[in-house]
């Protein structure tokens, strides 16, 4: 990082004036362990499962939904699709935990640990077992698209109610008060709002999960997207390769694999910061500063994608820019003087 | 607009759930007048002129460095020539008011209205025909460019010293206060910063530029570059063509555009917001909102490049995305109410 940051400062430009880009290439050479990283190929993983507590009326769509947009997401309709097409990554669509046990097209990686989740305002969301099946499943398929050539890696969900768990899970972990962390999600109303709230301080109450372990607050209030989710950040972070966050429920994620490994938030970079209000808490929990605001709350990894287009000209910044040296350029005068 | 609105309502996510990139899509649409803008072709104008009032010493780096920077532009090792390769964007670099009288290789557009500006400080920047002759030459270049296909054009600008002549106008036009809108440029000091404002606000004083008279303004103290700029902007908006501007020193000349002709601001996209204390005043006086807060304050260009990037993003959003009945998605218990 060092080289690399001495390595800017030598290039024709004003110091720092390139910013962000010149903070992120710095984090990526740390991450990259060079002062010219360069990212080569890009995986979005989009996890989809579903959710025991949309039985309360937590969210503004039916659960169906997960299933019938993982179907689009095969047929390469949504927003994920579009976007990681225009950002030249692949997306790994992946049944961790939907309910319809669909005979998916091939293109879908089937690895269902559970049909749902339970509902966590009556029991845990999953057994421990599960949570660490699904875990263990992330960590497997990043690390094969890490050995197949990926050093850029995105999360993104999917899943019909998953903006409860992930609130119940930044409520644990980061000591918020749910009414805080708690959001709209896909569009609830204020009526909606104060039970969605009601709802998860109750699943709060009744599993009391232990902040400290990732692995418990997963099981008790989680979801088995955000999981294996957190399977992808651990696996992605212990193989040396960033892992591109996207909204509220990724930053969950993020926040339970933190709680396993907390050298994990070296390998994180926060794409951008969501509407929802929790994800602001969960990224200061880990102590990131989002690259994007951009008024985006809708998962699937969208936000990440455009997190890879600037941490790529972040990198190319460092890779293809003259020297003040090479090029014949001036140097200012206050620099002269430091 | 509203049909590109009702087409983003009926796609496979909640409304409004991709922020900022919903309302860029509408906005180019209408732009293109189209319910599926599509950015074909684009370009990035970098001009280069240089300023008197660098006599006054309101600048860390010495006058030679606009003709340097030139040199490396045409050598393709500046940040514009990164990050427009980056974001599939031709450059063209334009000297409309170098002083040094190179002998530049092919590639850089010789367009020189004159051998950089007068001292503001003492007189006008330049005669009013030498502004309108600048502004024609933007106008001219950017039809070129136009009639060779490209569809969406970005402002650029090299020019030591011409934060001091982008502070003036802004001052002229917004009404704001020298000290509220002078800034470090490329990074001078506490008391460099104290003495840039002092000779401001003696150029403002000595010249007392017309706020409603662009070319008045842009004369008086403006740039030969900020000049060109202004007619690259007005000559896309009289094309139908959407621009994207870059920091502070664009935002200027995107002042300059708006008081010649209003109706131009409705072409404008703010890309970013810069370091540059007086660019979120220009902005906020043309009614934008910038698309980024990204810590840059470099010029050229490369703050638009990535605007280009997410402009783009959202067109495809519009234009490959699946609709709910297409893609059989149920909609929101909420949308089903309205």
């Amino acid at each position: 990082m060092d080289a690399a940051r001495a390595a800017q400062d030598l290039l024709t430009k004003p110091k720092g004036s390139l910013g962000v880009l010149e903070d992120l290439s710095i984090h990526l050479a740390g991450i990259y362990r060079t002062p010219r990283p360069m990212i080569r190929k890009k995986v979005v993983f989009t996890m989809a499962g579903d959710h025991g507590v949309t039985q309360e009326g937590v969210s503004a769509y039916p659960s169906d939904v997960t299933s019938q947009m993982v179907l689009n997401f095969a047929n390469g309709g949504a927003a994920i699709n579009v976007l990681a097409r225009h950002a030249g990554a692949e997306v790994r669509i992946v049944d961790i935990g939907v309910a319809s046990g669909m005979d998916w097209p091939p293109v879908i990686v089937r690895r269902n640990v559970a049909r749902g989740t339970k509902n966590m305002a009556t029991e845990p969301a999953m057994s421990r077992g599960e949570a660490e099946r699904a875990v263990a499943t992330g960590i497997e398929l990043v690390y094969e698209s890490i050995d197949a050539g990926a050093n850029a890696v995105a999360v993104g969900d999917m899943g019909i109610g998953n903006t409860s768990a992930a609130s119940a899970i930044t409520a644990a972990i980061t000591g918020r008060p749910v009414s805080t962390v708690t959001g709209r999600g896909t569009g609830v109303d204020d009526k909606m709002l104060e039970a969605k709230v009601r709802v998860i301080e109750k699943a709060l109450k009744l599993n009391s999960p232990d902040p400290s372990d990732g692995l418990d607050v997963l099981s008790k209030v989680g979801g088995l997207e955000i999981a294996g989710l957190t399977g992808v950040i651990l696996g992605a972070a212990s193989r040396g390769v960033p892992v591109f966050l996207d909204g509220f429920v990724t930053g969950s994620a993020a926040l339970a694999a933190h709680s396993i490994s907390q050298n994990s938030r070296e390998y994180m970079i926060a794409s951008h910061v969501s509407v929802e209000p929790g994800h602001r808490f969960a990224l200061e929990h880990l102590g990131l500063t989002p690259i994007l605001d951009m008024r985006m709350r809708l998962g699937e990894g969208t936000g990440a994608t455009i997190g890879f287009l600037i941490a790529e000209a972040a990198c190319k910044i460092l890779n293809e820019m003259a020297t003040f040296e090479g090029a014949g350029v001036s140097r200012s005068s206050k620099e002269g003087e430091e």
